[in-house]
């Protein structure tokens, strides 16, 4: 009879367990279908962006850590475009922008209160893992790696919508980079019991593979090449237009697709999935 | 024999006129072909950040003009959007994204220095009519006109984000539209003696006749109509490409083309030429 209640117990905290955490999926609306279409609908935004920064030349002098040294090189010297996203990240943490989870910023600010109109976000992430990010790394590969492959040489002095145009792709990147936060907690969910086995083991090689799909991360890094073939090509009223199907283009175009499709072969994916995992590893405390 | 020197002298002056302007174009770079071709790039900045500010809902509160009410409403109430562009411009202009003549802000601030890296632009404006812009009727046709047709009805609370896209496409639109000085410099050039009568009669109505195309108008149209299709498309891997040719498109926009034809049809080339006329009528100050 004891043993019979304790059974019925357990089977309905299970039950009620499960049903919390399934009204928690449908409250927060997020599921592998919602998570899947905002990445997709970010890889536009990142193209975009690219595109949007070559038009530019390279400007260096925007980026030269000595070039910027009058007042506040905060312990170190800055470059102008840091300083400029310092700035300008500044007037958008006032604005709100941070108040939202999927936004973080590179340089992050105390700021008590917000200037804009209030908004209650339901809250998809587990507290304790929601901040994790790669910010530092996405920041360094974008100034050190992209850059120098995305802009053609010169200097046009442009130097201001130049780096403005670097802080709409710094930012769609983080984005679309600290979204496996979102890709993490949606896969926990949905397998619970294997991922809480190896977050308690810290397997983090194990984590690595079990939220790694091949085939998946070829269509994306295929799928972001099309769309730099698509949305890089000059459009010309009577001229064909490049579908990006055919394997033989002579089109020229803004970005070159295949570094399209490095940016995420090396970089996008690769930091995701640390982000997942990192997520993952927090996902217990 | 007095007659002939006179005669020989005016010709010498009007030779080196000429050749001075020709120089002075060449300086420059300025030509019909490189202001069409700067034109042509801009409508892909256009159309980009149409389909980035779709992205977002309507979120009416960060328009509404009682809304930001805290600690300066600049002599009136003044929106949380009215706020950030505000906010955002000073930055810019601290940056000097203003030095070169391309862009003029929509809130002229008094920089009396910049943090950028120095640069000698060179100037192909006539110094008189160099400001001429049409910033207060992009603003208004933007807020009230273009964003109630752009944004689906909602309110995800992403305000800064939001507004921060909408500046993206008010500023390409200003240095769009606000480029008819440059466009009006070159067709000046290229027409003096037609151009300085109608100047000096300060007849609009035959200056805008002269520099009206009506079939370059409609190729231009017509061609911002099909980037919208190309570039709001929703591209997939394996799925047909649209490329706008078709007249029967079953696809799906993240904006609306026929919304991007009214735009350079009720808007841009209009608030162009009116630019175009205002810069000319300065042309010879």
């Amino acid at each position: 009879m004891a043993a019979a209640t304790i059974l019925s117990c357990r089977y309905l905290l299970i039950c009620s367990a499960t049903l919390a955490l399934l009204l928690l999926r449908l409250c927060s609306g997020l599921s592998l279908d919602t998570v899947r279409e905002f990445l997709t609908r970010e890889e536009d935004t990142v193209v975009f962006g690219l595109i949007e920064r070559a038009k530019y030349p390279r400007n260096t002098p925007a980026y030269d850590p000595a070039g910027y040294l009058a007042g506040g090189g905060h312990g170190h010297d800055a470059s102008f475009a840091e300083m400029f996203v310092r700035e300008s990240e500044a007037v958008q943490a006032k604005a709100g922008r941070y108040q939202s989870l999927q936004e973080i910023p590179f340089f992050p600010f105390r700021v008590p209160f917000t200037l804009a109109p209030p908004y209650n976000f339901t809250t998809e992430l587990y507290s304790a893992a929601a901040l994790v990010n790669v910010n530092d790394a996405i920041w360094s590969m974008y100034f050190n790696e992209l850059l120098p492959l995305l802009a053609k040489n010169g200097d046009d002095g442009n130097y201001a919508a130049t780096v403005s145009s670097d802080l709409v792709c710094l930012q769609a990147l983080s984005r679309r980079i600290n979204y496996g936060r979102y890709v993490a907690e949606v896969k926990f969910i949905g397998d619970q019991q294997n991922y809480t086995t190896l977050i308690r083991n810290k397997d983090t090689d194990a984590l690595m593979k079990l939220l790694t799909s091949e085939a998946q991360e070829d269509v994306v890094k295929r799928r972001v090449q099309k769309k730099a073939m698509v949305f890089g090509q000059n459009v010309t009223l009577d001229g064909p237009v490049e579908t990006g199907n055919s394997n033989s283009s002579q089109t020229s175009f803004k970005v070159d697709p295949s570094l399209v499709y490095k940016l995420y072969d090396k970089w996008v994916i690769p930091l995701t999935k640390q982000v997942e995992v990192e997520y993952l590893l927090h996902r217990l405390d």
